[in-house]
């Protein structure tokens, strides 16, 4: 159970706002979105603040196909801007779900929301790209668009296309992150903070000039990044699992309840987490606990009973 | 000439990003917005504090226009989903160029970027359709989509076309401005905000439900309503022209340099300032001078004489 009445930082998982299959219309992710914050308020009490953080993962797909199919007569935006405009767009539905689950619960708290820049950690500035991203093209149309626009291009043989690949490098800085922690601190259960949606807008920094990149940061990485800046207490993750399993595709899996970061770290080496899915998540929450924080992974639904020791899964160093 | 050093809004015109004619790509808007801020950051010195609003007409547009054409694939946003997307897009472009325009003057000053959503005034919850937005339409196209989508439109003669028109009501409250405001307090110079992007996002308050609206919010009014819940001393609207013009259309236009509100207000009701382009602005720029702030209007490349009392049209209530 958790005790503290620090900062927590909350980062919605995809499902707090779209699943898998489904049409991303307004209502619809809306309709998530209500269901999230509601969880998400019953638990406000517990916290003298708040930030959240979201994906763009399914978003900033349907605003790079809008690109491509308007490219005739609106010029495309480098990735960079669209995951902003992802930002724009997610970071509003956020806040207003929020704000009116809060009034619902006669919570008077203020929602802001900060667009948020990212810069990349320089180590990884040739990083090879791995992240697939928008719209699937046929292979004759990957092979032209490889030519005309030197994008790197993959097959995805279960859909039967090929999809742009771009670089996920790490990230290092979150830029206007000292006075948004003075904000948050300032505030405290005053005000809820809205950050680090799409994991960032990630730039590339070098001397004393910035320039977007076209690349994707990772938004449980980022989210722990914000986590550690503001000195929160607790990092939040919040995904379409009650807990963390151990053997998870096997015939026995078994939720893990409490863990070190070493531990879950050990877990990792063996594959219990996979890559795609819950690997970067586990990652990203132990590199947080390891600093001293608790990490807790579980689902919206669980959030209230997790956070009385009772569901998900807790990661704590030793102490 | 502007004495003193309080906090300053500066809102930006379109063509501090785009001039008209020009396709909006990345690469056109970051050169405007690289000599924009060059000028903001060569008379940041003068105050304690910047914030930054802008429009978002052709951007809101070009997305509009995006969504129209993928409709087959992506399910379109509503309008204020839209606004929202493009304080991303554009708040993102202000902030990269700002932020390395500061570090080439050598100021380490941070910029941090709050989408901002707007309440209307609820007695103009009903307001007659005025503004244009989006794409052109065909008079079948525009028949069928007024059937369809219940849309008001209207049929732009100088064009050929038929566009989409929605209520332009003025802004009644800034959601999150209060911890904004105690931000720009706290941060001084340290920090500059952007913030009410294209307006803000348009809201309707019901007792404590929140919804969004298919309307936009003018920027000036939204602007000046920053400056006056900010205690700006100053609010300077950067346009297209150097000061504002008395018989602007005729054979001896007479520019500006001083004037009262109530003299402007004369003025505007004379028919001075055209209602599409300056009268907004004049408008806006008024409401604040009345309320005892000091209010600038010019251009980017006039900023800093305007400021030393050499150009630009100031506006200062009678003392």
């Amino acid at each position: 159970m958790f005790e503290g009445h620090g900062l927590a930082v909350i980062a919605l998982g995809g499902n707090a706002i779209l699943r898998p299959g489904e049409e991303a219309t307004f209502s619809v992710q809306m309709r998530h979105l209500h269901a999230t914050m509601r969880r998400v308020v019953s638990v406000i009490e517990r916290f003298n603040g708040m930030v959240i953080t979201h994906g763009n993962g399914p978003q900033v797909g349907d605003i790079l196909l809008q690109n491509e199919m308007a490219r005739v007569k609106v010029p495309p935006m480098p990735l960079d801007v669209c995951v902003a405009q992802s930002q724009g767009q997610i970071g509003y539905m956020v806040q207003l779900a929020l704000m009116n689950e809060l009034r619902r619960a006669g919570i008077e708290t203020d929602v802001i929301c900060a667009l948020t820049a990212v810069t990349i950690d320089p180590g990884h500035n040739n990083e090879r790209a791995i992240k697939p991203i928008g719209p699937y093209y046929s292979e004759q149309e990957a092979v032209e668009i490889k030519a005309q626009r030197g994008w790197e291009m993959v097959e995805d043989a279960a859909r039967g296309g090929y999809r742009r690949v771009v670089p996920s490098p790490p990230p290092l800085e979150v830029l206007g992150i000292k006075p948004l922690g003075e904000l948050v601190k300032l505030q405290g259960r005053r005000t809820i903070l809205i950050a680090g949606g799409g994991g960032g807008v990630p730039l590339h920094r070098q001397g004393d000039v910035y320039s977007g990149i076209e690349a994707v940061i990772d938004k449980d990485l980022t989210s722990a990044l914000i986590a550690r800046d503001l000195s929160a207490d607790m990092l939040i993750m919040l995904t379409d699992i009650e807990a963390v399993y151990k053997g998870f595709r096997t015939r026995s899996p078994l939720a893990i309840t409490n863990a070190t970061p070493t531990e879950m770290m050990a877990l990792m080496v063996e594959g219990h987490f996979p890559a795609g899915t819950m690997g970067p998540k586990v990652r990203a929450a132990c590199g947080f606990a390891e600093e001293g924080g608790t990490a807790l992974i579980t689902d919206a639904d669980h959030l209230p009973s997790a956070l009385e020791g009772l569901s998900g899964t807790t990661i704590v160093k030793e102490r």
